[in-house]
């Protein structure tokens, strides 16, 4: 019968045709694919067709100009009715005409450039660009060998140094674990300063109020070198506005849209819309609902400065109805992140989706729902995936094992947008007339000139049969990960920095530390 | 810190708003989709632009016209000869004409129904129509409880009720095990027999000589009641038909051919075309040999019987350059099952891809590879996705969680497939205007008319939060799935079968087995 199977014919052909055995993966060298920026050239997939679109476009603004949001925020309502928005002191709603909102909208940039302290790891958002980021804001982390725990200093320097270290990864999108042992009120000034020393990619500010995102914005002046007046013509830094859905938006979250704003940094408008929690049960409502409070604060964006660089960030899921549980990676999900990049491209505007799972472990749950929110965000043409390595548990834990296996993921998906090279070579007529019927190409010389670089190389997959993975250990991919993420900060070393830029930095966070312990700051 | 994370705010709402538990997952009950046929409406994705699909079919015409196919039987040949195809008797090589190519293919059905002996199963092949089987023709079966080990009948029964069983499959696609403690002669009686008395789903017949075949015909001629006459036109089982690649087709494979087609039953020409092994190190090569292959022993099916319902399958993936063990699931094969829709679409014919893993645990790389295979299929436009639940180690094993899992993920793709209901009620403007800024929508007349049906509801994912997940056992999705099956064998019952048809079809194996054992068979 073996010879009638699909695969036993090609393992034996391919054990026979093998004269290497697979090298045990040592513990020192990462074997990841290299830094580079991502295009994504296939069409993406569309999931309502003009009609539904329309349909949701159209019942978004009636939301905005029939119903409103609700903006906390006295400066911002101020904004607001200054640039026509209809704005109701007592309720605190704020109304806005289609009309405001289209031309408003207009004004942002449909592509730009984030800029990174090391210029070689500037990002763009926008266009066919697509960029991952890592998991952030999770109050949790875990790993195999010590257990689900509150985020700690140690955990989050920890998981920076992977992040820098993981190709794959283009950004930071938040802290990759909230360090709660640090004083709340001057651990930015500490995770800021972790971010800019410990790695030279892009990297983010919590809207936690303006003297927080101002910190940030000068440690990102400093540590780029530059002037005021030229960073506020480069986005260097990107903040997340939430909505406080549904439509109601909080002081913390337009005040980081100000300050950013209006210092010319990133601001990603994500509505959290979970389809019968804080949006409508209906995908279609909840879209709209999405759509109508993305648009709204992105309009205000533009009122603040024109042309502000901002996203357009999908967050649509749902939740288990019978316990009311979030739910990640799900049909809905999918459908939710591919229509998001419909709206998106339909105001021209960069579009964030996420990399996100419910399950509790790194087990077949959280990878097959982590592939399914990776597709919907890449098909979607998502230029920036958030949380897109390591996020569990919908946002509660970070983990260090699921920072490789989203990993390799990622590499996979990056690997899979390369178009396949059709050419004369590629088309390989040559080896095919080589090649006699039933033999094989193991050592044809097409083969050897191409063999060491034609296919991706897995950082986390084990491809050896069964007796040789069983002898090994039998290493699940959970274990296999918790091997490679030690051996990441065993051989860790940080990025060049200027010492005279180090040195200004580090009197910065002392003399801020200094201000807030003083309550001066 | 809190109130400023994606999924933090939503965690909480959520909890605040939900008043019921989600219920333990009883052992009795499958919590599983309804069976249905499923219908691919979006647009396929494209790997491939014009020129790239053109310069493999051209390489393809060239490998037929210059070099050929290599076919091992002899009233094969004599076909192919009569056809007018360039027969080299010595060599048994076959050369063919791109016109006499085209001429055939382009006899061969877009679409053709697959009979089921119950006619509520019948399945549609071509068209937008998506079809998926189980694992099939693996050596060795696995289970959390027992370990790995050689195919058997137990095993074989048990798997054959699980398909049935699991409404997400809808069709056999070969032995789910192979029961190799029955007598290799006679099992083919076995197994057919088991998948008419255990199932009503179709299923296939091995193309292991003409004999065979010739059983596995009569028997669905009898489990479905009909003549032979209008069997013939009405497709009712199918067979794989793999050439030995590179560029051979061996005897039985010829045979199962020259039967099928005679007798108007379905062929599924699949190449296992693994780049670097049996096809060049290429994408575009081996996808050019791919279809080369593919299209001679389709042509010969015409030159068979024109209009024999045929489809096009695709295999193509790589080895590990290291130690030439086979991958699945990669960025390679994951672009050559989109191409090999493209290259189907072209020729019209309904297409086949695989659901493939080379993971040898239930983990998160056995799901990841799944996942982006059946990524790769479904947007490929399959009609047939074989292995669809349950094949681990490259076909090497049957696994009975993966099972599980496999059919967890394709429920998950067939919700995907669903269109967002964009009418007034989904769009909720009402609910949107009754809930006020910062509420929830739990209690919404919107939201209570539709919640217990609104969402996708998981037969493995467990979405509860960590505490209840670990106080419930801290159950991996592998250990849910095995609670899963176990459940699904307790309360399997056959379905219903025509005693007189019973009676006939024991009789009929029985009598086979006695000319079998008597030589006369």
């Amino acid at each position: 019968m073996a010879g009638n199977t699909d695969a036993d014919q090609g393992k034996a052909m391919v054990r026979r045709g093998s004269a290497r055995r697979r090298e045990r993966r040592g513990g020192k060298t990462l074997n990841q694919l290299p830094w580079r920026r991502l295009r994504n050239r296939y069409k993406p997939i569309e999931v309502l067709d003009a009609d539904g679109l329309e349909a949701i476009h159209d019942t978004s603004m009636r939301i905005l100009e029939e119903h409103g949001l609700e903006f906390l925020h006295d400066e911002a309502r101020s904004i607001l009715a200054q640039a026509g928005a209809e704005v109701d002191e007592g309720s605190r709603m704020v109304r806005f005409d289609r009309a405001l909102i289209e031309e408003q909208v207009r004004l942002a940039p449909s592509r730009f450039t984030l800029h990174a302290r090391n210029p070689d790891r500037n990002l763009e958002m926008g266009g066919d660009s697509l960029c991952f980021a890592q998991v952030s804001s999770t109050p949790n982390c875990s790993d195999l060998d010590r257990g689900r725990r509150p985020g700690n200093w140690r955990d989050f320097v920890d998981l920076v140094k992977i992040t820098q270290s993981l190709n794959i990864l283009h950004c930071f999108g938040g802290y990759p674990v909230e360090p709660q042992d640090l004083p709340a009120e001057s651990r930015h000034l500490d995770c800021t300063h972790a971010f800019i020393t410990l790695s030279d990619k892009p990297w983010h500010a919590y809207s936690l109020g303006g003297g927080r995102i101002g910190d940030a914005i000068e440690m990102v002046r400093i540590a780029r070198g530059v002037t005021c007046a030229q960073l506020s013509h480069e986005p260097s830094i990107h903040t997340v506005v939430n909505t406080n859905s549904p439509r109601k938006v909080d002081t913390p979250m337009l005040e980081g849209v100000i300050e950013m704003a209006r210092a010319g940094q990133s601001v990603i408008v994500t509505p959290f819309t979970l389809c019968g929690a804080m949006a409508p049960v209906t995908l279609a409502g909840a879209l709209a609902q999405q759509n109508a409070e993305a648009l709204g604060v992105i309009a205000f964006s533009q009122m603040v400065r024109p042309g502000a660089p901002v996203m357009y960030g999908g967050f649509t899921s749902n939740v288990d109805m019978k316990s009311g549980a979030p739910a990640f990676g799900t049909p809905e999900y999918v459908r939710a992140a591919l229509a998001g990049g419909q709206l998106a491209r339909r105001y021209n505007l960069p579009y964030r989706s996420s990399n996100a799972s419910a399950s509790n472990a790194v087990d077949a749950q959280a990878a097959y729902e982590s592939v399914m929110s990776v597709w919907g965000a890449v098909m979607g043409h998502a230029n920036l995936v958030k949380h897109g390595a390591g996020w569990m548990e919908g946002g509660l834990v970070a983990s260090f094992e699921k920072m490789i296996v989203d990993a390799e993921i990622l590499q996979g998906m990056a690997e899979f947008l390369r178009p396949i090279e059709v050419d004369d070579g590629a088309l390989a007529l040559d080896a095919i007339a080589e090649v006699p019927p039933g033999g094989h190409y193991f050592g044809a010389a097409h083969t050897m000139a191409r063999y060491e670089t034609a296919f991706y190389s897995p950082m986390l997959s084990d491809w050896r049969n069964f007796e040789q993975w069983r002898e090994s250990g039998a290493h699940t991919a959970e274990q296999r990960a918790n091997s490679i993420w030690k051996s990441i900060l065993q051989s860790f070393e940080p990025p060049p920095l200027d010492p005279a830029i180090d040195e200004e930095l580090t009197a910065y966070v002392a003399k801020r530390k200094e201000e807030i312990a003083a309550g001066t700051g």
